[in-house]
């Protein structure tokens, strides 16, 4: 057998780490391609200008460019064989990445739990971005539900224990980000840190409806290769599940109306790709603050927020019903760390 | 309220200087975007090779680049809540932008005038695209119809005296240009400035069907966000309403068959959407020659052109019916300054 | 007459060259979209670091950039008449492109025949792809079969001979190429050279479903002007002809699932379109292995494969039925050279 057929559960042992393939080297090209597939407006994000008024070298690649490319390349080694995409924790960006820069994954097997049913079990693993310097740019963890291939029951299950988020005083702020001299004006919206307050929710008003080419421009760029992106030949209705981390992107994109001063996102709490979204869906967003938090960087503060998807048909603010399952309409619950200035 | 609900008409005051948000780097991505939304083969604009033969320092972003970006930026404040975008004058393209230029933009309201059915009016703003040093690479007044939010008749009209089209002494020429030694091989047709008469009108033959991916793609390149343009829930065909500027370039780009020698493009006289464009139209384009001007650059003439674009079914030539109206086939009727070698 | 009519079979010279027009500047813009448009993993063409670890400067853009860039610039004098496009030939890439190099393209015609029935002819030519230091990076043989618009007929038919394949010493291995520290854990599969075996059979498992937005934008970016891939108006089923180009960079990018390693093109043996694809069609590719070499390049073998791309509804492996014709769901059979670690 020459090609992949992805792991099985049992493929994979404790403390194991993969080494994941094809390292990518970034480029203005990635970002212009951001800014084609996602409304993303963060100023930051779109000017080397704006950037170096914040004290960085030059406008970073988006933070969700770093995530996509290491998560495409734990595909064929985590999730080929997946049944579902269950959860993320303790994602923390550690380093801006920027154009030139070469990206590279690995991945740690910290969990596995075998389901009841001997047919499908839990993997949990940490993954790692690398730059071509060695650097962690970027780690979290996610845990997926993958097909058994055998019928010898597995080892005894270890469960991972996670945080329930990443604690305000491990966040890392990029060096040299100083919101000192911040242009609010520049940056599209007036509201500082100071006027979110804990439980506020924010609807981001816009929608837009994503089209099959969209999303597989978008997938491939991420060199992800689940098949289920991209074959219609897959389903009766010749639609293609699009990838969970386009609907993040574009939750994310989404929110600039807002939260346009949410400027890095500097961790990942928690995440749940609560539906599944389809080429014809009309995504919109809103978002929730959770919690506040100082950091040690001059005028940036940190707040934590729920970012939620949703499709057309979607109640305001309507998140889980009475038995605590996401409502028809969510797509996406996101929880995530994000710098702001004071 | 935390996210933007655009201006009212109301919200406007004669001679105050909007600041748009959002400043752009601009890299070879967008560049290559470009090339693959629309159909471009213009020679100076694809080859630094080329540029260089022609005095500049390397192939400069295509002109319209320029102009989306602009506009992209004043959507947030000018047309969110417009209903008609009416017309272009006055626009001059200043200095060419470079990959790696920061663009920003500000309006200047000029006019105003509240229609006599008390719920809309029209604004008037002149544009102005500066770059990183603070350069003015581009100008133009935009006019739209924009919703009124109160019942309070608005203060006297102020409609401002535009000219009928810029004339030719006002061209401004990139600094460095030369076509002493244009080749015309690689630029594609043989056709001099000479060759084109005032009143000669080209079909430009090609046609481009359009896609909801693409001119969305295109859009949100631009940070373009007005709803209409990615909402399908809007309407209830689902389609989407095109943005002007997709057809303008589309037209620009189609026009290369026949006037690959009107190598840029340095004022923008008048400019009419003329009707709206929808994905699955199939857009073609034809030109006439409205006038010719010398200027003092090696080399380089100028032709004023009426760039119309329409869709299927449109009879060759025909732009406007007995009583004046655009034919419904027309989409849009440009006209602007280009520079073309002698 | 302004615009191009495109040339007819009479209006070739045998030994004529044609200069294409509109030089190409390429960028990690056309390389971030060449992601986009095609799920392709080469490492050797996705990250600069593993480039660097294989004796290059940098990672090349992609072989078949260069190939559809060059190809592009041929078509409004080669192909815009062609009623088919028959086949390819001595391909040779000679040169690596890099980021920043600017292409052109010149073609010699080598053989004129006109068809019995006198009212088509085949026009064969070899094609230059040159760099900005007028270095040849590609050459390759076409022939396409294009109408007559005289009835004047033509002169004695001439017929190129051309090689069956390119010979495995006429191979060009780029300058400093080095597979000895070869790293197949990032490159993504663990076969070498030695690996595969003379009519060795690889079915590449993964299929794409291909959207008109899709090979749109493709065709557009590599400046291809042919109407049949732009103009829905051209059929009455709305469908769009997708270049043969878009499929052969698809079969490619599907091939890395067996043939990760097969990293550089560096011969076109032969190729034909056996049958037209469409959007909506899934494309999925299989390989055989059709010879082996060795180079003096260290570390670096070749193997020359053929790859075809097949649609939905395919047999496994198969190619033609009783009489030689190619299946249905054949879309493409194109037989290369490439280089792959020891």
């Amino acid at each position: 057998m020459k090609t992949n057929p992805g792991r099985f559960f049992e493929d994979y042992r404790m403390g194991e780490v993969i080494a994941h393939a094809v390292p990518r080297t970034l480029s203005g090209g990635e970002r212009a391609l951001y800014h084609a597939l996602y409304p993303a407006r963060g100023a930051l994000y779109s000017s080397d200008a704006f950037a170096r008024s914040c004290g960085l070298a030059a406008s970073p690649m988006d933070d969700l460019i770093a995530f996509h490319t290491v998560f495409g390349k734990t595909v064929p080694d985590i999730s080929l064989n997946a049944v579902a995409n269950l959860g993320y924790a303790e994602g923390r960006w550690l380093l801006p990445v920027w154009p030139g820069d070469t990206l590279r994954a690995e991945s740690t097997v910290i969990g596995l739990k075998e389901n009841s049913n001997g047919k499908t079990g839990v993997v949990w693993v940490r993954t790692r971005g690398l730059n071509q310097r060695d650097e962690l740019v970027l780690e979290y963890v996610r845990w997926v539900m993958v097909k058994k291939n055998s019928s010898t029951p597995a080892a005894e299950a270890v469960v991972p224990k996670l945080q329930e988020s990443v604690p305000s005083e491990a966040l890392v702020v990029p060096e040299g980000l100083d919101f000192s001299n911040y242009d609010f004006t520049l940056a599209g919206e007036r509201h500082r840190w100071g006027d979110y307050q804990i439980g506020e929710q924010i609807d981001h008003v816009d929608g837009v409806t994503v089209e099959e080419a969209e999303h597989m421009l978008a997938t491939r760029l991420w060199q992800n290769t689940a098949k289920v992106h991209f074959d219609a030949t897959n389903r009766d209705d010749g639609k293609r599940l699009i990838y969970g981390g386009h609907v993040i992107s574009l939750a994310r994109a989404l929110s600039f109306n807002g939260l346009a001063n949410a400027q890095m996102i500097v961790a990942l709490n928690a995440g749940a790709h609560a539906n599944p979204c389809f080429a014809g869906d009309t995504v919109k967003a809103w978002s929730e603050v959770l919690d506040r938090a100082e950091t040690t960087a001059p005028g940036v503060g940190a707040l934590r927020l729920r970012l939620v998807a949703v499709k057309q048909g979607a109640e305001p603010f309507a998140l889980r019903d009475d038995v605590g399952k996401y409502q028809p309409e969510v797509l996406l619950d996101l929880d995530y760390w994000a710098l702001v200035p004071k």
